[in-house]
Parts: structure tokens; sequence; C-alpha cells
């Protein structure tokens, strides 16, 4: 019998024991009477509610496998199927084996330093990247390298130094992490040259390059790219990405294609095993005949109208910023004046009644205070307006 | 630069070296012309489709929620509100803030070797137990000392040898995973004074318990007794169940409430963040207005009758077997006839078309072969009479 008081938090394994705070915190921004420009919030003018309701209805209803969407089951392998179908036509050339459905892409993407990362592991990440993944990549101890991202996307002439430079010193990063099309948040598209040159430095080093590709749908001009997936005969990409921006993120349908290997191991590492057979069921009943795909040209026209928004409104209320119009996504990525710094912008421009996300937030260190990320998804064209609006005040007052 | 050609399979991270098949298979048994009484599925024949699919409608049609559940958010705050107040009712004085929803309580079971075990950890389980759980602890690598259970479920007499053989040997195990109500296999219900003695002696040790109550709603005679958690006034009793058999497994939503400083963690490492803001949504509308409180008295009504049936065709056909009836639940768990084999009975069970689960199923090792687990809850009265009519057959066969 032990001759001191037990205590629980004795109990914690190591990995355990520090608490994190949860990184969900973005939604409660919203009940706030700012015009929020900050978060990559889906618009709810196009969530196609009544179709989801009819797909509801119509599997609830007499659907044969009503039974089947209700009881302990596997992921609708017919959800399988159709991320299958899109990627064929990417010229990707996937199986069923190769696809791994998970509870958005933030699962598959937090699922990835229990698949690959050993302490001390080092990753390459984008800077700037997408906070959420490069946040849980250090929260599970992995050493992050940057490699600079310009309007090309990342600079893979940079990334061949880098990974030079590692295997001197007899390092092998685990994976690349990228977001080639419709960068989050630059909103950068790496055009095709980069594209092979990445596969190729992947290959020659042995890492894995993840792509992730959660706007690459969004298009509002330009030609398509071939994904990095498409470009790789070797199984070098685990291609990311989800119907949170082309349906609704609420639903929480992300997906992995990659190798079979790789896949498996994900999926063993999804603590609550297969992702629910209603909800997949639902997501592929309303995604059928073609719905998701008219569904998606209209998000294009909707997206398209909003950026072209904001692009003119920071053009005539903003004219000292430089930034470059992306060819589809969420976000503006803007450079501020010489000298200003994005957090003091941050406070002048919430006193006044509007919010973004400083360029720092999008860095595993102190760089990118000279940036901020300006979301177009969300807001409508008239507060998205009223909003630039403001954050031109705060900028004349500092 | 490597000379030698680089692999993927170099990637892993050690722990996810060895690939391990999912746990989860059983969805495929249904659709075998075999009348399975192998696994605890739910009675589709109550599940509330209309009820739900007219939530679902309500949220999706005019609902001022619907924008926020489809887009980005958190785990809907309404729910865990209502499961605090179940747990209040049970006389647990539950906060928020205590309580962690999932994607089923399968997910916050997997969770736990994440926060808890560090390599070579010990855990303590029932003998038999739910092998669903029991494989994930495995599989995490946990040292699993095993504790028999008994027609009063565990037995807290060799429970308290096994923590002072282990304190003697300076091992302090983690957590205690029990069943305490309608245990899983064996149907047995520890009463008050074993649980009383349970909570004692995890306090006396500073050993958590995990208390799995999956089935405690579907109680289908006896009286009532007090969960773990609301006989636990220090927090040494993390409390884990489902909406899986009083609502419906397919929506995949279970929960766990103990300590602050648990959820916290469990959080944390719950790799797709908050739980779908749509499918909370959708839970929390329909079990509103007592509507799932009425529920669970016609599932009790339905699974009562269906127990009944089959304690009857299991006296009348297997009158060489021992087994209690359970008080509530989903499972008989039956003793064969001196010397027969769980696993030969299964062949020549299979081969006439039933199939039921081992008992060596609900060990972590060769034990249990002597036994059978017999799920009254998927298949109708009638299949039921029919597949013990079956098992007669094969039974007498040997």
């Amino acid at each position: 019998m032990p001759t001191t008081q037990p205590r629980i938090e004795d109990l914690f394994a190591a990995r355990a024991r520090e608490a994190v705070p949860p990184l969900y915190g973005a939604a409660g921004q919203r009940t706030t009477p700012m015009i929020s420009l900050a978060y990559g919030l889906a618009d709810p003018a196009l969530f196609p509610r009544d179709q989801l309701s009819a797909a509801a209805a119509t599997l609830l209803g007499d659907h044969p496998a009503a039974a089947e969407a209700l009881n302990y089951g596997m992921t609708f392998p017919g959800l399988t199927q159709q991320v299958c179908e899109r990627l064929r036509r990417q010229a990707v050339e996937a199986e069923p084996e190769q696809i791994l459905i998970g509870y958005g892409s933030s699962q598959i993407l937090a699922l990835l330093p229990q698949v690959f990362l050993d302490p001390g592991d080092t990753v390459i990440i984008e800077g700037p990247s997408f906070m959420g993944a490069v946040k849980r990549f250090q929260m599970a101890g992995a050493h992050l390298v940057t490699v600079p991202v310009d309007a090309e996307g990342m600079n893979t002439d940079a990334l061949a130094d880098t990974l030079r430079d590692l295997a001197a010193t007899g390092k092998r990063p685990k994976f690349i992490y990228t977001i080639p099309t419709f960068h989050n948040p630059t909103g950068a598209t790496m055009p095709l040259a980069r594209r092979k040159r990445l596969i190729e430095l992947a290959a020659e080093y042995g890492v894995l390059v993840v792509e992730d590709d959660a706007y690459g749908d969004l298009r509002f001009q330009g030609d398509e790219i071939p994904p990095l997936a498409a470009l790789d005969s070797d199984g070098w990409v685990l291609r990311v990405s989800t119907f949170s921006k082309i349906l609704a993120p609420g639903l929480r349908i992300g997906w992995a294609y990659g190798r079979r290997e790789i896949i498996d191991r994900l999926a063993m590492f999804k603590s609550e095993g297969t992702t629910g057979p209603f909800i997949t069921r639902v997501v592929a009943l309303y995604s059928a005949e073609g719905r998701l795909d008219n569904h998606i040209d209209a998000l294009c026209d909707l997206y398209r109208s909003k950026c072209q928004v904001m692009v003119d409104a920071i053009k005539r209320e903003l004219p000292d910023v430089q930034f470059t119009a992306p060819d589809g996504g969420f976000f503006v990525w803007a450079t501020l004046p010489q000298g200003m710094r994005a957090t003091e912008l941050l406070e002048r421009a919430q006193e006044r009644g509007m919010s973004f996300l400083p360029g720092v937030n999008c860095y595993p260190d102190e760089r990118g205070n000279e940036c901020i990320r300006l979301a177009f998804s969300f807001q409508s064209a008239e507060k998205i307006e009223e909003a630039i609006g403001i954050l031109g005040n705060a900028m004349r007052s500092i």
C-alpha cells in the first residue's frame, strides 16, 4: 500500500502530462459583433440545406440501406468510390483500398505524426502555412524546417538546398507538408514545372510529400494544373482533401489517398475506427448524380465574385498594401506598408469593428508580422466592403 | 544524396511499423445467410427513422442554427448539456466541462492509452471482457492483468489481491477497465457493496476506474444500482457511455465524464478536434422533449421480450448448458457441457447456419473456450428461436 496520498495527475502518460489548449477556438468568433475576415469559414448562403435534408429523408425513409446506415458498420463504400472517381477524373489512378475517409482533412493531418514521427524527427513545412496542421506537427514533437513560399508556391530551389543540407547532417525528413493549389494563407498556386521538381526531390531523398488540397476544386480562373498525386508514379505523394469547402464543413468528411501501406496505418491510428455509416451515406446520397459537381460550379461563381469584391476594395481602400489576387480558394494575403506590424494593426482594426489573421499566426516562429490574411469566404459582399473600409481607417490611424 | 534506393517503409514511426488489421470487421457478417448471434448490433426494428428524419429536416430547414450546424464549429453544447442532465438524474454531479462527446464510446476507449499509457504500463481488465477495448489497450503495448468476473461482476476480493501484489512489486496500474452493469459478455451486474469496495480500492491504490456503461439504460428487471461515478467523490472514476445502444450505433455518438484534467487530455488526443456540429445537433434535436426517454422505454420492452425468447429457447434446446438470465443489456453468456470446446461447436453451428462468439474472443489469452456469448439484440424473436434450435443440433452432433 502506498504511504503517500496518491494523485490522479501521476497517472498521465508522459505525452499527456502537459495539457494543451484545444486548437478549435475559431467558432466563438462568429457571435461577436466584429466583422471577421480572420477564419476560412464557408459561406452559409450556398449550403445545400434542402438537398441535404432530402438526402437524409431518403436514407431514413424507405431506403433499403437505412438499417445499415444506423447500425454498427463501415464507412459507406459508395462514398469511397465517389472519391475514387473524382481522383480518376484528375488522372490519379486511385483504388478504393488507397483511400481513407476521415472526420475532416484535419483528422487525417493530425494522424500523420502517429504514423510517421518518432521523437526528434524532422518535417518540412512551407513558410507561411496552414497553422492547424503545423501546430499538430509541433505538438507531436516534430522538428520543423521551413521552406519559403513565393508567388509560385513553395520555392523548390530552396527545398533542394534544405534537403541537401539535412542529408549532409544525416537527417532524412519524414514528410514535406505542402498546399500547392490556392495556398493557405498566400493563395499562390505552384506551376507544373515546380510540381514535377518537387516529386523528383521527394523520390531522390526518400521523403513523403503530403499534398493538402482543400481548396483545389474552387478555381475561379486560369487552367487546371495536375495535382501532385497525378504526377507521382511511385507513391511518394499522400493527397489529402475534404468535402468541407465544396459541401459543408460541419458534416466533417475529409479523405486521404496514397499508398496502401500508408492508408492502412492511418486507419490503424484513427481512434474511432471507421467513419460514421450514417453521415457517409448522407454525403454520398447528396453528392450522387452530378449534384456535387453542379454545386461546386455554383460555389466557384460565388467565391469568384466575393474575391473580386475584396480585391477591388483593397485596391480602393488600401492602396499601400501589396497583394496578388488568387485564382481560387478562400484567401487574399497582403503585405503591409514598410514598418507596419500586423498585430498592432489588428488591435486598431478590432477597436473599429473588424478582424483578420496576422501573418505571424502562419509561421511556427515570430516571422510574418508584416503580412495579413483576409478571408473573403464567409462574409457577404457588403460586409467584405465594410470590413476593408474599416481596415483602411485602422491603417491610416497608425 | 543517399546512395541506396530510399524506401517509403523506412519513413514509418516505430509505433506504426507493424500494420495491424482493422478491428471493425463485424459488419460484413450481416450479409451472409447465417443467423448471427455473434455481435451486439442494435435491433433495426426500433430505429426511430421518422423522428431522426424530422430532426434533420427541422435543423436543415428554417432552424436558426442551420448555418452553424453546417459550418466549422464546436460539438453542440446542447448535447453536452443533455448528457449532463442524464448524469444528474443518476446522482452524478456533472458539469459540462467534465464531459467529452466523441465518435462512439469506442473512440473514448481508444484514446485512453494515449492519455495514460507509457511503455510497459499495467492495466487491469476483467476476464472475460469487451475485446474491442482490450485489443486497443493491447495494441498500445499495455501489460494486461485479468481479474475474474463472477455472477456479481468483477470479483473485488481478487482485485484487492491483485492490487496488493502489484504494489508489492512497485507497480501502480494506470486504470481498471470494468463494465459493472449488464456486463459484456457475461450480463452480470455488480451489486452496490462491490461497487463501493471497488471505489475504495481505486482511491487507496491511486488507480483510475474506467466505468464502461454502454448498456446500463437497458434494464429489463430489477432495481437501479448507482453507477460507479455516483459513488466516487474524488474523481477516481471515468464514466464512458454511448448513444449507440439507446438510439443508433451508426450515428457514432458516445461520451466520457470525469475529472476536468482527464477530459481535457482526452480532447487533446482526439485527432479530428471536436465532434461534428451537424451530427451532434441532429442527436440533440431528436433527444429533446423526452423523446429519447420514451424511446429507451420502448427499447427495454423490446429487448426484455427478446431476451426472454432466448432464455426460453436455451432452456428448451440446450438443457446441458449453464447460464444466468441477465437483468438488461444485449447478451446471454453460457457455459458449455464439460469438455465441449466453443471453437469446435462454432464450426458445427456455422455448417448448420448460425454463429455466436466463442468465449476465447473475450480474453486476451487462450482462456474462455468453455463459454459462448449469444446476442439477442439484433435478430428477430423468430430468428433467435431458429438459431438456438440450430445450436442445439450442433451440440448434439459433438
